[in-house]
């Protein structure tokens, strides 16, 4: 956990700039796609990023996590619903999670509405 | 896709009994913490489904698809709202998630209010 | 490996259909993105469905592995060719790749230009 | 579960057989490397197959759950045992592992020994 | 390989205290299961914490690694059984898993009884 | 990122020395065995160290990627055509592989020949 929420954001913004920018089609298509996923029309608007966090957690994304943790303090969840959505990825990924679980939670403490 | 739903669920249903009672007290105890994951009351309920359904086509499990794929049937979800939550996954998940995408088109089929 | 290759290449055109038709504009541009990412002019054209053989292999993925096996045979690939791809799988994927593997040969016994 | 357990065995041996008798060094090798893992003289040997059973439910391979659960029972493990080494893999890799457990549960009703 | 031990055993501490503490009921009794799952009677004890650092080996997640290395030292395990542990891991997981295995080897640096 | 480029390969040639030269003969005969997974008579020799890097992304291992990032600039790949493996993979694994293309990029920065 040694970079602050702040420096993440500051490279991913870097970085993402750097693809989207490189001319690769595909690329760029794909972003575009990924975007729009989570903004169905016909799905469970509110959801989704709890959704989302639930989904990157069980695959073990640390970078993801905090992106769809700062989602969700954007959008309004508490706290407790967030903590329910860790607990579902919990236990369907097992205790390989924890560490991430952990780190979760540490990251939560950096993000307005979702502090302890 | 040899085996039909109905198949599926006895198998389903003969070897959960099997299990819960093998008098392995751990594993009863973590298949009620899996069935209390996705019944939190402060957690959104009406997602939950689509929640654990887009979960596990992320982690390709076609046994754990086609059993929400069952209770999303059950609980009135309607086959648009289904599929936008398989697009999330197959988003999330990349093309090696297509093949249990496949599988989960064709299960629907068996599946009232999920069919075509 | 009950599914012979003509089934399974049934099943898989079949359900193709029902997904690129039931309407939903972003499973449609990710199964053409998905197409288009085996055809770069930049990347070394020869090369790709033995190197999308390899990543699948490692994703242990059969129904994946079996389209790119029928690819190769189609584009010209050797029997040695395609197995040193296999191998690399194998390596950087351990042990758990070998059912894999081991389907893999299975299939190749069904695909002119790659039968023993 | 379509597969009896002679059918598999039978598969797997024949399938063995064209892959090591095809004629590529690397293969051949690490097939060798993989049996030896097992068989350390540091390790605790008597653990060893309950090592492998853990270790490959969780990484979900049925098939390679069957083999170490044949090996098991060979080797004289008790149901009881074989049990806990998958509570393991169920704990560690959480729900998603539940349809391996079921399989593994069905599996052991062939196999001398570990029947319930 | 930025965090010493001590850092890594100071953050853990911190945020499980957090996390048993956050009143979520669903996640205290997982952290309970887990614990007991490495604590059963029938399963051979002596063999727990290897097995649990090849599962986690495998499964590439350096803290789970870090603490089944820490409580290897503790329970009087030798360096070379460790590694025999490791090595499974390596064969099962393929060279996905060196870099996970690099990281071990230094962390076994600053573990008594697990130094070079 | 913490780790600039001259880091990581100290780390990765300090660690590699201290696995070959602890006595194991299985590590020893794997680490071989990797090694000379990439260089088949057969394969399409060019197009090796391309097919180790998108392999590799596709698992999300960070180290695996560098690795395979400075091996490509030595051997003369142009930076379009990382990037098309790069795509192959992002395709092929999700949008949970875009944190890794996203480090991918950044690595690339240090590396002549892959620089923007």
């Amino acid at each position: 956990m040694a970079d602050r929420l702040e420096d993440f954001q500051k490279f991913r913004a870097d970085l993402n700039e750097e693809i989207l920018g490189c001319g690769h089609l595909g690329m760029k298509r794909f972003f575009a796609l990924d975007h729009q996923a989570y903004e169905p029309a016909a799905f469970l608007a509110a959801a989704h990023q709890v959704v989302g966090d639930a989904v990157v957690a069980v695959l073990r994304c640390d970078d993801c996590i905090t992106y769809h943790l700062v989602r969700c303090g954007e959008e309004g969840w508490k706290r407790d619903e967030v903590i329910d959505a860790l607990n579902v990825a919990l236990i369907v990924g097992g205790s390989i999670t924890i560490p991430h679980v952990r780190r979760a939670f540490a990251r939560m403490r950096e993000i307005k509405g979702l502090k302890p």
